[in-house]
């Protein structure tokens, strides 16, 4: 019987993955990954085999359970196998089936923590998620959260506030939440395939949100982070942040 | 003018931080250093001349300042400097105040993040800090939040609540919430120290948190993260989590 290490792979780019990650992944016999896996993570496992399992976005219970059932397969094969998760295996990450069905298996298994996309997209930013008597404290949600009959302000609050996977619940989450009192003009940032080749960042107001105006902006194919709050105000002289006013006033 | 990073060194064990922010370290030649950061980290600079800065728990401002002041003329005198800050630069860091002074001193900055405490605890307790369909929300806020006059739960709001340097507050955080409608049994998990040689993890109910009997247990020296939530419920088998039921019989 192996042992398997539940990997959070961080944001997208390679070297954001902890030392002990990269380490671990260089002695894999198995790397079970998600598609969501950048291919350089894949070269610190340079002679392990290599499995993409689950889907992109969010995944069927059925697909869960095949992925349970080839992580303990491989475990029954191999001196050591990685599930090597996008982001933070703990945080919106499934990661809980697994290492239940890791128990059940009577397999033993590690978890190594991974840089999760509000961090990742916070530094990318440069906006810090508190800052000192302004927000001090931040929410993490997914946007299944803000579809319950619930007020959004209900069931998550916190000063600041970061959404995985709340592209196209945007509008709907910034109305909730401006009916639920926020002020319209609270700044908003978007950051899409945050550390990637591919990253962009928007910053927006929540009515301009509401509008809809940004979901244009959208690009469908890449993972994008909703970050609303005081603190992701928009800073003058950063050209790496585009403000939805300027795109608008271009097209 | 050189360039700093400002990079996160993580909760605590020396591999838990990023490649990037371990390779950045072997570039630098000065590194700036929170007394929290573990000395095994900074073998990762040999060459770099190390400053340790900044208080083990919350900064008088003076103190921030003065930190500020010397990043800035460690950037006018060398090339690659490496601000390195415990945890996460962007949550509960005070990066924004170092960010604003780099700023305004026309120095080109990067921030590199790390893995933060919420995230490493998780690991391990191998406790998911989101469940499907039980916590779908985490909330991460610091214990002077508790301390303000409305209720917590109308600041704080999420299925899972993480305090971070809330070892002398953990009673009263816990007593405000089952005031504000949380359930006394609601699971409580504690991870002190994480990552490094002296971690130790306690499992217990927010009435125990409450009654303060948990307090004896705790290291006034080392840092602590208090976990609540359906998430991070006791599960058996576990020799490495300490059940404060358990501690107490013991006793």
């Amino acid at each position: 019987m192996g042992k398997v290490y539940l990997i959070g792979a961080g944001p997208g780019a390679a070297d954001l993955i902890t030392v002990r990650g990269a380490r671990l992944l260089g002695l894999a016999d198995v790397v079970l990954h998600d598609a969501l896996v950048e291919p350089a993570m894949l070269e610190y496992a340079p002679h392990a085999r290599k499995i993409a399992v689950g889907k992109r976005c969010g995944q069927l219970s059925t697909a869960q359970q095949f992925i349970n059932k080839q992580i303990v397969d491989a475990a029954q094969e191999h001196a050591v196998v990685v599930r090597l998760k996008g982001g933070d295996p703990m945080l919106f990450g499934r990661a809980d089936e697994e290492m239940r069905a890791l128990e059940a298996a009577g397999i033993e298994y590690e978890v190594v923590p991974g840089i999760t996309a509000a961090l990742a997209s916070a530094a990318a930013l440069k906006r810090s998620l508190t800052l000192r008597g302004v927000s001090r404290s931040v929410a993490l949600a997914t946007h299944s959260r803000a579809a319950d009959s619930e007020a959004i302000r209900e069931q998550v609050n916190a000063d600041s506030l970061v959404f995985y996977m709340g592209r196209d619940s945007g509008p709907e989450i910034a109305q909730q939440l401006i009916d639920a009192g926020r002020d319209g003009l609270t700044p908003v940032a978007i950051v899409e395939a945050c550390s990637t080749a591919r990253e962009r960042m928007l910053t927006l107001t929540l009515s301009e949100l509401a509008s809809g105006l940004a979901q244009q902006w959208l690009d469908a194919s890449q993972p994008s982070l909703l970050m609303i709050g005081q603190a992701f105000a928009a800073r003058v002289g950063q050209e790496e942040v585009s403000s939805l006013e300027a795109l608008l006033s271009a097209a």
